[in-house]
């Protein structure tokens, strides 16, 4: 189970003494925990040591699915953090989870004078940043089936956890026809 | 015309001294100038001064506009940065357009140690992120009428510069559509 100060080690800098430049808190969730609920104002941060994440979205139509955040990365309502905006999404634990909780005013304290959170700030955001645009890409490719693929390529836990009805509504599409996908791969 | 370091004084540490932490180029284009293109490795980071960068993607069936960059953001093929393939999308000038040119390897470089190449590089990224959160969330309301509405509003040399079939690629939606669109909120 990754933490924070494995996290700096592995992907921002080998040589990380284990200091970090924020205070942390170590939190448990049951699957089902709202983390952050719609028209709330994100404060947090969490680092996902173990669990699911999933960010829903009120559609005019519907609950859609936008995102799904696992292991050993950071989520948040981001949109709401960066604005200071109530949240349009909220965030849900789809597994019994457990987090490690930053407080984003204890960050943003940090990201005043610290080297080493700027540096953690700026990768972790790269990192989502880049999942977001390829993302982006398979939803223009509009094809159902490479969407499912790539996801279950990526995330191997992820068909494990997730009830099939929700992997459909992030691919946006009825759970009729990802069965129908299912059926085609495994034929 | 805002340069990097404005951008830096505005955006990041109002206290700057104005001593970039990396050499930058100023290069000046012409519209329909590809600045990185399908299958190249992007090696630069571009600060747009002045003008519109449109990038485009080679879905299956057809050529997909992605995304626009304007004046006083950063750009550049991020996946290809950020993963060492080569791109599959392309950079392209679509006004005639200033650049301030930051080589990829300057930047990493400036990133080992200096703490505002950092805060930049976040800051710039969260930006980047936010924006594409917001773009997806469009996407996903399937409204191409408030998504016109949403581009006209937030960039209003939106319309001033590009084709009108630039607009509806990016949108998703036929040129058809999208005069239809025009004429409902004019009338």
């Amino acid at each position: 189970m990754m933490s924070i100060k494995a996290y700096i080690q592995h992907h921002v800098d080998s040589h990380f003494d284990g200091e970090l430049p924020f205070p942390t808190i170590h939190r448990k969730v049951k699957k089902g925990t709202i983390l952050t609920d719609f028209g709330q104002l994100e404060t947090k941060v969490y680092f996902i040591k173990k669990g699911i994440i999933q960010v829903e979205i009120e559609s005019p139509k519907e609950l859609r699915v936008l995102d799904f955040f696992f292991e050993n990365g950071f989520c948040a309502s981001y949109s709401s953090l960066l604005s200071g905006k109530a949240s349009d999404v909220s965030l849900k634990a789809v597994a019994d989870s457990e987090l490690e909780v930053i407080s984003y005013a204890d960050l943003q304290q940090a990201y005043q004078h610290s080297l080493i959170a700027n540096k953690l700030g700026r990768i972790a955001t790269e990192r989502l940043y880049a999942r977001r645009v390829l993302r982006e890409k398979l939803l223009f490719t509009e094809n159902a089936q490479e969407n499912y693929l790539f996801l279950t390529s990526t995330y191997p836990e992820f068909i494990q956890y997730i009830p099939l009805k929700d992997i459909a509504r992030y691919l946006g599409i009825t759970p009729e026809s990802l069965s129908r996908i299912r059926k085609n791969i495994t034929s």
